[in-house]
């Protein structure tokens, strides 16, 4: 293996990455963060634990650098459809916030029905209601990136005069995020496209009635 | 104890009772669900297993009725403090629909930050988001009840003409549940009586600006 040129051991490490992060992320899945091990992950993947141990440190800074690749995929993904901007780390902006918040929230729903996000990302959740260290590192790093999406989005539609601005953005966002992030967390009710429309339109024009 | 009259007898099982509920709940809090026993229940409230076996089948029902209980007691402070009806399976109804959720919203925000209510809640949240049999039975019997209060208050305000009347009451009471679900759940950001405030005015009258 040392003989071979850079190049080729680029991509077999991108190889090993890959299958790492698979490995990872399925196992979680399957036997919670608990159970998870580097050895498990390292034998699932086809590879010697100091592979592992070369590039992080623990099973959480795996499981972590997983879900953010996880999450470029969906990206990659969304922008070979031609849905989103080549830059990628921020919401589209068209000037109509509504559209805008729908189109994005619809592909969130897409990614929480699809089944290789959701047993891994239900195992990390239930493991950071109660592990608070590893809660707050994943909301750190995975969670309040994207929220803050929704801040820079809503922030430009203050600039625009699209909504009032008193209102805190931080907060505001969660007005559609959060109920859809309970129905998936705790499947108090069906999530839905026609769902993500509703929460929006509500957020944005209110319960009471408008003289 | 077999000839002690019906009286004490009731008195003594109304002791047992609370405390195998305060032993599930403390115990669970602290080793979660999946290593909570109906052996280490019985253990803790030092009572034999055959006590706990008489009144529930499953260590999942003796839970189940320890949160319904800790719900009630709390129900029963806020009316022996004056603050709510003696018919405490509705949300108040001042004619203020604001003032109203706010009252509740704040309530709860006391009862997440009570350590009591803390952990054994997390203990259970989990296991919920992993354990979608578990779950979808505390979401039925233990939290849609209480989404439901939410749904009668919204329906009312409808009828007075201070909601909308094509809003869905069980989708626009997540605007503000959902939000401090997750706050949380998740640990996003702290909770308080000004945030659940914010809510309440941001789900009420929307984020764009009125005419």
């Amino acid at each position: 293996m040392v003989d071979k040129p850079a190049p080729d051991a680029s991509r077999r490490s991108e190889k090993s990455r890959r299958a790492i992060y698979d490995a990872a992320l399925a196992l979680v899945g399957e036997v919670g963060y608990p159970k998870t091990t580097v050895e498990g992950i390292a034998a699932r993947a086809g590879v010697g634990k100091q592979t592992i141990y070369r590039w992080w440190s623990s099973k959480a800074d795996v499981l972590l650098e997983a879900f953010l690749d996880l999450g470029e995929q969906a990206a990659q993904a969304a922008h070979e459809a031609g849905r989103t901007a080549p830059e990628t780390y921020a919401l589209p902006d068209t000037g109509d916030l509504a559209a805008d918040l729908k189109f994005v929230l619809r592909a969130t729903v897409d990614e929480l029905l699809d089944p290789r996000f959701d047993a891994p990302s239900r195992a990390l959740a239930a493991e950071g209601v109660v592990n608070e260290q590893l809660g707050r590192e994943f909301v750190t790093k995975l969670l309040e990136p994207q929220l803050q999406l929704y801040v820079d989005r809503l922030r430009a539609a203050q600039d625009a005069g699209h909504v009032r601005p008193e209102v805190d953005p931080r907060i505001a966002l969660e007005l559609f995020v959060s109920p859809l992030a309970q129905r998936w967390l705790q499947r108090t009710a069906p999530i839905s496209h026609e769902y993500t429309d509703t929460l929006v339109d509500y957020a944005l024009h209110g319960l009471v009635p408008r003289p």
